[in-house]
């Protein structure tokens, strides 16, 4: 609901762009999981600004701090608590906001839902937000690879209109695709896509693209038919994700060309009579559940919406106004956002685990 | 969770495709809303199976029953629950079935997750499943339409790959998507759509395609912000339908390669004051709240699973099987899917709507 | 929510005293577990209108139909929807409370709430209604008595100002139970209480009282702590029952007498090493968690509110009115309400069965 | 679910009695309601250890921090963090406790629920915890004062064997409550009781007790059919509160000796036209829903399970012990418990006043 996600393993975050912090409750993780700050921090540094150049230079330390529920090193099963403090607040920048709704942003709509808004910044539309997020799905992924030896790896595949050759989705690594600031695992691309980003970033201008994610490691069997399908849950949780605008699984809306016979994924037995299927199209789902097969996925970012450049627009009153933000921004999202989909892939699988479990 | 949608206007369902029927329990209807068995069965029929020469010749009635929750023509508030009688069951169709589980179909997943399957069919995963859907939806619809003049159309855009002209959906109704089988208004299209769709039937093979809807007349402010933004719910919605493979909302995964001073929406004031956007990108929806402007958004369905072609595949026992399905499929899901994908629009939207009346 | 309850194994209940039909969707039950309606017609006889002498001459077959989720005798894991059709109804009995709300009833408040409501008898306010819950929990009884050997056994411990002697809940059984039809297994306080009963119904008026129940061979570590403790369900559960007007656990309000050092449970140890606690003044409950020992707790009910009195009071124009209720009704809910609280423990230790198994 | 109460004003708490702090994540507050620390403060003052001669003489601050959602003295409709840090401990003080589970407290159910548990103290046991209900507690009196004129008010109407005069529900008032350091209305009551509390602390020993919490100015409508009647809700908040024992609403566990000729409430037209009842042994619910009368229920607290004086038990490994804890408890938490009756009330009404907006 809103600020929760997940029914078992449930996260409920907080926190504006500009306050006195962000952080996470997670309830329902499962006792003695061996876990520390360290084990967070290190998706938070994948997530945090002024990592590279390609990033908005406004740094933010993003220390987490876990208030409860870990002692010694391991989880109690009662609520743990994480969070990090707001620090590098320059509200100035945010001034000429106030009478001007952004183009693109959420500024008007929640002025519009509330009748009220944060005063700077983006409140929780702004991508400060997804802190909490990157935290709570760390913990979650400690679980999982530790439980299933599930892995997690998702990589820019796209900048505008470059996109990267072919990954191999059972391979890739975090190691690759950390190479490079642009975090596309294909070389040869990600110089491409950094010039692109520069370029889009000298002209005070944004660009938009494609994460790939895959998971590897997975049961038969996680998945809740009806509405909670795997692909469904993968969806909710990548579209609520800022600046998200599709997703799609397996074939994805390139297999709606595809005739059933070419499309279909048969089934084939291994050395032991254990069924995997020959293709992968279906993106590791049938029905709803996982069959065994890697669950791969794409989510599509829109361009930023704060650009440096004017724009015409109009204020709250109707009146004309031209409009150059002054805030410090990302000119591609993409490099940052690839832990935070991984992130909420973690925390849509680690709760279908633990249904699972009450199916045994 | 699971087999229930929605937090205040929430449908539960039930039902396999083959057994005592299937339906649906909608608690949380607000009171006092005229409504009547007929007015489900209008988009039931839009649903039902034998309805056109694209569709399978099975013949459902799909008469719908009204257990509770309505009294001379009004819901009460408590709890309504719809019913219909499955009737036309040739489990011999599935009898070679039981050891070869279907390419792509939910057969094997479900047999690993449950340890147990419906002996015939598809169980839950069969697209009969998706009648409470559209029962539950109608009543939603009834509801919006009164409430807030809510209209919601969706069409078919894509067959395999042919596809509609642009279709104006700021006017398009349902009586033009009806206009012809395919359900595409687009009348040259549709005539290409139809030759696709009975040549690969011709040919015991299947197609998949696009369909687009559009939800016009919604008031700013619907959408929770973080995690259950209005197109957070619509993808979740979307990618639960059975066959479905992806989502996009505004420009989608083609606005990823737009810049944002390209992409953003400037704000324009009407005579009144009262903003709106220049153009619609964000597809009616920033920061997760609608703004205004038509909700537009794509669902990929992939091509039919279930063919009547040979197959080679594998048994559950690991052995090689030639597989030709004998039941009596669509070649292509997309016609029939048009009230269902209008349907789970309305389940979102009902749910934000009265979400929404608790912030005034 | 309001017609849902449960967490995992989720029971959603719809219909009217007077209308289609009453029932529920059983989601979440786990999959092969055998089941047959007769399972639950078991449970359902016991809690039938007249049944005895003691209750109300109306005939209710209660029927039960499973429409889905069960096959060949076992669950599928799908949800599992049970129906029992109305049938004998005379609205003619109600045509007075039209415009008379009964005190003590639901009918002013149903209408205040709504505006609107059921033109005859309680609607959802009927005890009827609590059929659907008699046969979810016996589903999940089944269960429990299958994976846990949990036995769980109601009894008339009070009927107005007659009180049973101790009954050890250590021991006693439902055949005691059901040896008289008061259920209350003190032979000579049953004798006591059905004079009592014949003499309320003869003057037209009714009796309360109060039903314990035991819940043994509970393992240790049931129950959620902050907020979903073990009594807290149960305390939920019970006063979500018709006419329930107070709920304790173990010691409860006489408890609250004694000092701590007279109420603590001592732990002691057993041949093998484990605790128990030497005496059980918790109710077999300590930090809202089992702890192995016997679940002990008792449910208040007031006298029935319809009586065949002659009641001074208003009708909903502010009007006096005399009211003298014609419709059938029991002089004491008390005996047939054991097979209902039954059911509603059962619910509540299902639900925490299911959910401490995410804990391992 | 476990941590989270609550369906559309939802409170999901954190926080060990001994670790890095406490606090609560309150998600669905209605934005633009005006408030500060101090609105919250006012009544953790209230629950806050050391505050009398009768409670312990730990001490703590229980500062609270808003960490997000209120913006220049406003709520922003989004989720408002608080959090108090924790400070006054003295671990040394539970040393003896790792190898004895304290009879009748939580050491050995958390134990063997979890397999793991807070080396220290009672854990999310600990009354500790209650300090974010009463903070969220507060949010929502607020809200609930400002919007409906809501009032609620909770006193000590028992201790141990002592019991206050019937204190007259439709006037007490808080300043009434708080005259006297045991929270009792009846001064002549208040006395006694505080005699007995000082002698029970004396000789080491503690006290149990009942609260009694009327809530007026409710409107008619509050309350869900089925499962989330008001008093289910009620009933629900109260026993998940450390050492509850039972709950009863209206007439109660009394009530269930009148007939019901005797028990009814008739109904009684103002000169409005307006109905209310004679009298109000219903405790202002019928059906579930709120009739428009004073909501009276009562808590049973048990006596405080740790104390000083020497008690025989059995530590984890089965040896008998002689236990004597040296922390520092409440000898009865009555008192300090009356703040928190009053937040847990005030949750469930703002969570059912927010839910009876969906109906109009």
């Amino acid at each position: 609901m809103s600020s929760t996600f997940g029914k078992l393993f449930r996260v409920t975050t907080f926190g504006e762009s500009h306050g006195g912090g962000v952080g996470a409750i997670i309830d329902g993780c499962p006792p003695r999981l061996k876990l520390s700050a360290a084990d967070i921090q290190a998706q938070l540094d994948r997530r945090r600004p002024g990592q590279s150049a390609l990033t908005t230079d406004r740094q933010e330390a993003d220390r987490i701090e876990i208030l409860s529920g870990v002692e010694n090193g391991q989880t109690l099963g009662t609520p743990i608590a994480v969070m990090a403090r707001n620090k590098d607040q320059r509200p100035g920048d945010y001034n000429d906001l106030a009478d001007v709704p952004r183009p693109s942003h959420a500024d008007y709509t929640y002025q519009e839902k509330y009748g009220i808004r944060s005063a700077s910044g983006g409140g929780r539309a702004s991508a400060r937000e997804t802190l909490a997020r990157v935290a709570a799905g760390a913990i979650a992924e400690k679980y999982l690879a530790g439980e299933n030896g599930v892995e997690i790896v998702a990589w820019v595949s796209q900048v505008g209109t470059d996109s990267a050759a072919n990954i191999d989705s059972a391979t890739v690594t975090r190691a690759e695709v950390d190479a490079n600031p642009v975090r596309c695992p294909d070389a040869t691309a990600a110089a491409v896509m950094t010039s692109a980003i520069t370029a889009a970033r000298d002209e005070k201008d944004s660009l938009g693209g494609v994460i790939t994610c895959v998971c590897r490691n997975l049961p038969t069997g996680w998945g809740e038919p009806v509405f909670d399908k795997l692909e469904a849950l993968l969806a909710h949780a990548m579209l609520s994700l800022p600046a998200s605008k599709g997703f799609e699984i397996g074939s994805g809306f390139a297999g709606t060309q595809l005739r059933g016979s070419a499309h279909n994924d048969a089934f084939v037995a291994g050395p032991d009579g254990t069924l995997s299927t020959a293709t992968n199209r279906s993106g590791g789902v049938q029905g709803g559940i996982s069959n065994g097969e890697p669950v791969v996925f794409k989510v599509a970012f829109k361009p930023t919406a704060t650009i440096g450049q004017d724009q015409q627009t109009a204020d709250f009153k109707g009146k004309e106004q031209t409009l150059a933000a002054k805030g410090r921004h990302d000119p591609c999202v993409l490099p940052r956002a690839v832990p935070i989909v991984e992130a909420m892939a973690a925390l849509v699988l680690v709760d279908l685990a633990l249904l699972q479990k009450t199916r045994t």
